[in-house]
């Protein structure tokens, strides 16, 4: 049966140099909206699932530009409040081979989503009847009233049984200057409230400031991982392990250590197109499985496989069914379909 | 023998929808960077003479877009500042027939130009040897360190002997409620800097708040802006009639006060391209005009001339040269120049 | 309170040459997805109504591409189904002045829509609650188990008390030789089942043989409008009289006849940039007047305004809100709204 | 019965700037090949004859790509060389409105055509069974060697009784400094080679030298025409009258003078979307009356139809098909065909 | 000395996604025309042979595009029969790595090509001269009509001593269900009149039911092809076994059979930027190898190489001369030609 | 402190097919404008000094589109020339794996640069202050006028004490047959005028008829490199040996001979999108090590780094700076910067 899932989070409008020229260089773009919450509730919708976005966009044209791309990825519309004044954008250059990828981003501060106030959404409304929630460490970067936000939805979902998501995504320029420090007390906030969780051994180590004796990092994650999940009580947690093997192409391993053991998927090796938003690929996928009840060795390679197809398609969205996944997990690079 | 001349102001990249769809139906933009001052300067360089820019812009790869647009459309870059962050934009979705245009702006308040600190520009060393500096309304409505940044700079221009231009530009949904009152001081400060002013009566009757028992536009005018001129001490006040006769299909006459005569252009009815910048490329060549000592007839059928050719050219930024700009004068629409 | 609207129609890809080459001439077409229906329950949606198309489309990439796009425009997705093998798709070459567009149409009669069975659709579900059901003439030329669905629908609705409109929208091709005497009959009964119809006098004398001494249209028109309403015991018959004044601009003057009266609105004379599916927005504009108890004559201005507006923008979508169509029966071409 | 008609002439490159930029704010252009033979064979071959190009382009990609596109227009490649280095090129930026259209022109005099030396055609084989062959003034105005070509193939026509065909085409920048006395003897020798001359009043004062008492256009047409058929032996003689109405509109009248008298089309006014070639369009409509027997009025008004047309057709090359110009000589701009 | 060779086949319409969006994201497609008939004619067109098409297209504008894009090919144009309604067509979209390309057939029964009635083309006068005639196993799962064209057409150019080639290209999707047991009988009418056919072990084992005790794909090829080529008296057999080796890399190795003899041609590993109508490049090597006496052994090389160069090219349909193919048979990848 | 570098060259026009299709395919193209000369001073401009093209351009509309290219380059204008009618222009098609690029020139001998007559330039104050100058052996093979130009320069700047750089970049289609001997000659004029000269062993041994018993690529340099400097006394040579390891990957490693000695850099391998004016980028960085002061061995690896960086970017012209260089010294591939 489909499952009705939110995610509370700001819709960005992403504009893209098309092909490898430079900003300086060109003379269009190519605009899309996402942001983390559009990728992983419309992944769920193209699961199958109902998948709602929390959210605030101005009542101009680039809101509705970006309302309707959302209609068009799938997400409903019933919880996008309509206010304010701005929309963020960020600005991306595409690397090639040796030449790094680069992302500029406007001043979101000053966004919809992030001068939303205190009471601007109905939160029991919001949580009636979902079965979860998703959050993301970007989010919780932008300052105290989107952070209270996050913590009275997470409550008021926990309060009617749904499932809370907490995904760490620390992203260093966000955090500023001693950012570790910074976000430490939000990020307990948030994984105490949390029943899955995102994050790997480096969050553990840097943004909890964890210590390990190993060196490796498998070692250091089955070390970490559980400690976490008995601190503050977390029934799951998931993420990967990527590696840069040449130009354009990477490697990927799954993880998922629920009821005390861990599951890892194969490592997948690929060729990236689009790096963007493959690792809310991911995260859909392990949401989709525990919201199926799949088994835990199954879900890590499904998510998996859902990452390694983000990856090959175009912006950060994901846009592949159950059925593509299902069938990337068995076969190899295949001829044309026709 | 060539000028120099300086605008103080902000760059504004624009993101243009290409044809005529909405930012809902349509998937790129096109880019390129604008602003009265560049527009002024980089049309006063397309006549011959040197044209610097004073600006701030970040030095981050939109900043470096901005600057080699800069560059290209010869504007000199000794007077840019790169600091700060962001780089206001605005979108541009074309308007056909009964459909208007509409622009819609970000956040500028945040960017390097609006950010830059008091002190943060070397008066004097800009102010040296200019012959003239243009300031525009716009920049007015932004807040008090710009404000600051352009009495300061006026000043210094002045005390060195060259001219000081200031264009009332006024936009409503810039000074947002109760405008008027709130802009009426910062403009008599700048109209009393100035020695070449561009405004026309609705200036006069709404900013400055003067009365006339005309009814007819042009009685109006011929009524108050001599007050004007008395009024502030103003050399010369320069300005437009705009009438739109039908789809695409525009009428404007030029007028120039000097000397307490007024100069007429004729009425020029053209097709309408690009309409954005037109009125920077008519206070161009009233500036070039005055730079070269032109009678003011002359003057005002050069700067009504280069008005018109700014319509039919793709973006803000006015192309045509002296030379186009001298046979326009003279030519009817033609044939193929093969 | 908004209306729950349903169409009944075909979605179709519309494949166009950018700009004005031939397809000898281009190598790239623009596409989109449309339909009187998918036109018709979209612009009632932006006025704020709910608006359901009922249709059906394959389970391919086509179909998806299909739905995505109508979510876009807002089409709620409750009653298409997936099902069948193809849609169908038409060529459009935009001319120029003295030289026609043209319209190449794929074969559609093998399309999802064209053979869904007898039964496919659940008529009473479908039915439930809806205020208003729209059919149209292009949809009746298709097959029997077409016009069979469209009967089914149309009692269906009727005996739950909706208001089943009708458009007339005869299309010869479709009809082929003879084509008025086959189609008499079917158009028949969908006019004794119709509250609301979208007609005018040539419909009256070419379909249904009615006959009239008058020689002016206009005359014409209140001679066998009335009639038709009689006969057919019709509650509103509405349309719209065009005349090409001349290369890209059009004169529309819309009718509206209900409680025995006529009310017509201005003659509306404006450039034309798209020119399809701007019957669909003025019938749009009817309906809206009708499910909100607009008066006759406001109701006839609105739709006269909507279909003008729908000639300003790409696509054969019209994509303008309540309040730009207000403001537009209100205003002259406007310069630039920043 | 389908003719053979062939026309000798360089095959140049267009790259046209899309839109309305200038080249030094694009950075995309357009490509195609075109030229007055190529344009009036293409014309022809589209109307149901055989058209031959008497040409030289280089064994290179950009002649590749040339032959190419002339295959696409339906061009008859057994009389096209491969020889030589270059293809002549010229860029075309659009204008608009009050801002004319530019044409700059690569060095042509270097290409494969204008070097091919005297011997390189084979006269006899080309001649056989043609039953006509165009030639015109821009070709005239290269080499020597070039002229040589001319007028042996000419001659070689006209031993077997073909049809030999010359538009003057007098381009002033390609003659340079006192161009029509450099030109005359030239012109003179053309003219005395040919049954059918493209030509106005114009011509005859400027490059014959001729004079004449009137000062209106068209009677200084009807009193020189006459008299240059009498002097150099000319079976037909036609031309157009062109005016420019406004922004984008023309007004055109074409006229044939045979049998001694003359035929005059209707002055059509129409809206222009591309006018190079145009005047090619209409040589090839008269040639095509002259080819099937048409009467002069006849003739007369299907060329001046076809030049219309001409002008709606991105690109030189018309497009139009006998049964277009037919219903455009008849029908009103129409709406929609489908 | 060039032969002459037709082609039996339907052309279809390309539309393409531009790189590696999805249809649901994108909103243009590029379009070309395409076949197995096409891309083999086409090809030995470029190899300095005359090639024709057999087929039908209808009389509309999109029968008109394809024609001349056929035309640009060098496709000659003699027995294309202008009839029917309808053009066949795909659309492709890119895939990217793990994610496949997907081809999306609209219903090609219903084409001109494939509802041309039986007595439609002049076999005899198409026969006449004939070098060749090529037909293909796609060709052969359209209908009975169809299959009836092929079987005159192999019949009048074997009575006039034609080579007959076949190429079986199996496509499962067309024959559906049992697919391959109502395929044989219609394989072994065309197996029987053909003198060389394309093939490999698989349709053997498939399409023939032969069995092979061998499990090496290698060993089962030289099991079954002679067994083939003695079953039904074919000349000549050839084909090729490809290797997908990781992202956007492929092997292949072609062979000949021929005399009792097989040659296999050295295993080609290259990078694939368009995959479709490779291997209609190496069946129009082979024929080529055949038309021009070259040994097997070289033959197989040259058709190798053809087939490598084609998936490095844009589009269906071959692009490479002789001497490309000869250059890329001894080179190793180069750098810029200059 | 930065250095006044200038360059004497000519300036192109690039055309080129976007994408991998040929020019027979496609229909637009992408132009931009380079040359060897602006490629080293735009480098060096964006290394922080000033660079001064040394050029002649037409005053046409092709030469205000190049000069405003060069000016957003960062390239300085006071030595451009504006003359002469014709810019030199080449086209390039893509390659993709196993099929080269393709490279088409016009005739560049017309050009205004190769056409700006003896006495044409001032060298006196150009020479003045200049820190160095760039010579190119591409310019060499054009005429003697051009040669001679070349010849003044240098001696001018020798005189003024600045530095002379030639790069030999020997182009065989420039100089025809027997080009080595044509070109010995002007080479060693060059030789002996230059103070620091880019060129590898190859020419050595073909331009210059030296002879090494070695075999192996790196013992012939280290034993000819030598001879070289000594011969013509020149007190720098640096140069690189490239490898094509396979599709799409080039290996590359740059050599410095000075003070008697050699230090290389590393052998970097590379994934390659734009190959063209790659060896400029390296010779603007062994420039800007000379500059600046940099020891050998990092003078290499920055020049190095920096070809390899022009590797990745659209265009002939170098686009990193000097912090994205290092960067790219010290880094592996990295991911997204954001």
């Amino acid at each position: 049966m489909p499952k009705k899932v939110a995610a509370f989070g700001e819709v960005m409008m992403r504009l893209q140099v098309p092909g490898y020229e430079l900003l300086t260089q060109a003379d269009t773009l190519k605009y899309s909206f996402s942001g983390t919450g559009v990728n992983i509730v419309s992944a769920l919708a193209r699961f199958g699932h109902a998948g709602y976005l929390v959210t605030t966009l101005p009542a101009n044209p680039l809101g509705d530009a970006a309302v309707a791309y959302l209609r068009k990825l799938g997400v409903a519309q019933d919880f996008i409040r309509r206010d304010g004044k701005y929309v963020g954008l960020y600005f991306l250059e595409n690397g090639f081979g040796a030449r790094p990828s680069r992302v500029t981003y406007t001043n979101r501060l000053e966004s919809s989503f992030n001068t939303a106030p205190a009471g601007a959404y109905d939160w029991e409304a919001l949580a009636e009847g979902l079965d979860a929630v998703h959050f993301c460490g970007i989010t919780l970067a932008m300052n105290d009233t989107v952070r209270g936000h996050m913590a009275e939805l997470a409550r008021a979902v926990k309060r009617k049984g749904g499932l809370v998501v907490f995904d760490c995504n620390y992203r260093p320029t966000l955090w500023g200057e001693d950012g570790y420090a910074k976000a430490k007390p939000h990020y307990i906030e948030m994984l105490s409230l949390a029943d899955l969780v995102f994050m790997n051994e480096k969050d553990a180590i840097h943004i909890l400031g964890m210590e390990t004796s190993r060196t490796v990092r498998r070692d250091q994650l089955t070390d970490l991982i559980p400690a976490v999940a008995d601190t503050y009580g977390i029934a799951a947690i998931a993420g990967t392990h990527r590696a840069i093997i040449g130009d354009g192409t990477h490697a990927l391993q799954g993880f998922l250590y629920e009821n005390r053991q861990f599951a890892f998927s194969k490592t997948l090796t690929f060729a990236v197109y689009d790096r963007i938003g493959a690792g809310d690929a991911y995260a859909s996928g392990i949401l989709h499985g525990a919201l199926t009840g799949m088994p835990s060795g199954r879900t890590v390679e499904f998510a998996a496989a859902a990452a390694m197809l983000a990856h090959t398609v175009q912006g950060d969205t994901p846009m592949s069914t159950e059925a593509e996944i299902f069938r990337a997990m068995t076969e190899a690079a295949g001829d044309i379909e026709r």
